[in-house]
């Protein structure tokens, strides 16, 4: 099995999905910590050149998070629900206050792999071609290999534990 | 301008989408409320046969809601959150608890006809077409016809106000 320390970010061919992947030297346990604790997820999602500001955060079935990314000169708004927060599985909803009629769907699991690494899988699900597109040519992957590669600083560092 | 009286269930020809389209006698206002009260939405939502029993309910941007639905035999439950609750739009998630990890996001929009009718539109959006197809499949048209024809009734007994 390759694995996989830069991210692959795919378009779905027949589904308006977009499917991430990405193997950390972690457990489930430390994936799932780092989605669902406030204090570390602001540590490490997004771009470096952004500074996360969480706002709400109530990571449980039925609970809700909203956060804010800045630069020195802008701020951007996401906002969504948990719909399911379970230690194998998050599902959870997911807008930009910029575009906020489009709401997208997304799901992470973490596998287990066979060499004590992790894989994580992120699907976001979006109601049309065209919005998944949108997303695909926003940029995002330099958000996605950016914020990844702090995630692994912080694996790296002891800082989530085993 | 047609006026649907019979709900139309479609299934989208490219997405994992199932289209709901129906004209009620009623405002914006009373959609809404019909479905976002929850005393009022257990009165109308779902076939004849079944009650339903409300267990939890907070219908507001990042609230979330779960109820359970039974005949002398058997009940079913159904869970998710509220994304976003807007007078002229709700987003939502949609699990069966009999099926948990299948996962819909559902978008109700709640369009004023120039008859002083409202047609609402309800969308959701499903991560496989397999899925969608279970659901065609299921025998949905029952509950969907049922309930709307419930809600037809307390718009009739002036339940909703105005």
């Amino acid at each position: 099995m390759t694995t996989l320390t830069e991210a692959t970010i795919e378009a779905d061919p027949t589904l308006p999905i977009i499917r991430i992947t990405r193997d950390f030297a972690a457990t489930p346990e430390q994936l799932f910590r780092a989605h669902t604790d406030p204090e570390l997820f602001a540590k490490w999602v997004g771009p470096d050149r952004m500074t996360v500001r969480i706002e709400h955060w109530d990571a449980r079935n039925g609970g809700s998070w909203s956060y804010a990314a800045g630069t020195d000169d802008a701020e951007f708004g996401f906002r969504g629900c948990f719909h399911e927060v379970r230690t194998d599985r998050i599902v959870q909803t997911f807008t930009f206050e910029g575009s906020p009629d489009n709401v997208s769907l997304e799901t992470l699991t973490f596998e287990r792999l066979d060499d004590g690494r992790t894989r994580l899988h992120a699907q976001s699900l979006c109601d049309s071609f065209e919005v998944r597109d949108q997303w695909l040519a926003s940029g995002m992957e330099t958000g996605v290999d950016q914020g990844y590669a702090k995630l692994d600083g912080l694996l790296a560092e002891g800082v989530l534990g085993r």
